[in-house]
């Protein structure tokens, strides 16, 4: 797994590893990402060009981003009553492509009171 | 606590608790919560209209609730390093006012592998 695992490797068209697309705009692209240990469902939603993070997202994109997130968010609701929409900055995102992640039950981020 | 604590008691002019302040638009607020248990530190962003979930987030109201976002978390970033920009949907949204959780170290939403 390169520095961006997104543009390297997810991205349909450098694609080199089998994602499953869930929905697709010209620069978006929301996918069940091939990993292990995400609990019942997990879909990344990103932009196809490369934008660091949310702090980088430009407002001509962010529109576009957000609707395919909501198509997700409502797609998950619908499949399984609920959702988390999440994503990561700084020493938190491992991987500096910003990727939104819609988690369903078991695969939901949990806060940890006092942890 | 009603059922909708944003528009009930946080928003300023009907605010019955204390919260600090820490960013404000015409539409939108940031705050710290008085709540315990949320680790280092915890900030919250909504439109300060009620929008129950961020499916219902009209696109004028977007932009300008993005915008108070970005700002939160790139000041969490630049004090702590990084953050975790979380919302809940359906079932997993306790709150029926779209409220996004800018969070940060021990306070930070894990994913928990098979859980």
């Amino acid at each position: 797994m390169g520095p961006d695992w997104y543009c390297n490797e997810a991205i349909p068209g450098t694609v080199k590893v089998e994602v499953e697309v869930l929905a697709q705009t010209e620069n978006t692209l929301a996918f069940r990402p091939p990993l292990l240990g995400f609990g019942t469902d997990h879909i990344i939603v990103i932009p196809t060009q490369h934008v660091p993070s949310l702090l980088d997202l430009p407002d001509d994109l962010a529109g576009e981003l957000l609707t395919t997130l909501k198509k997700v968010a409502a797609w998950a609701v619908d499949q399984y009553g609920g959702c988390q929409v999440l994503t990561t900055l700084g020493n938190e995102q491992h991987n500096k492509h910003l990727h939104w992640h819609v988690a369903v039950g078991d695969g939901v981020a949990r806060f940890v009171p006092g942890g």
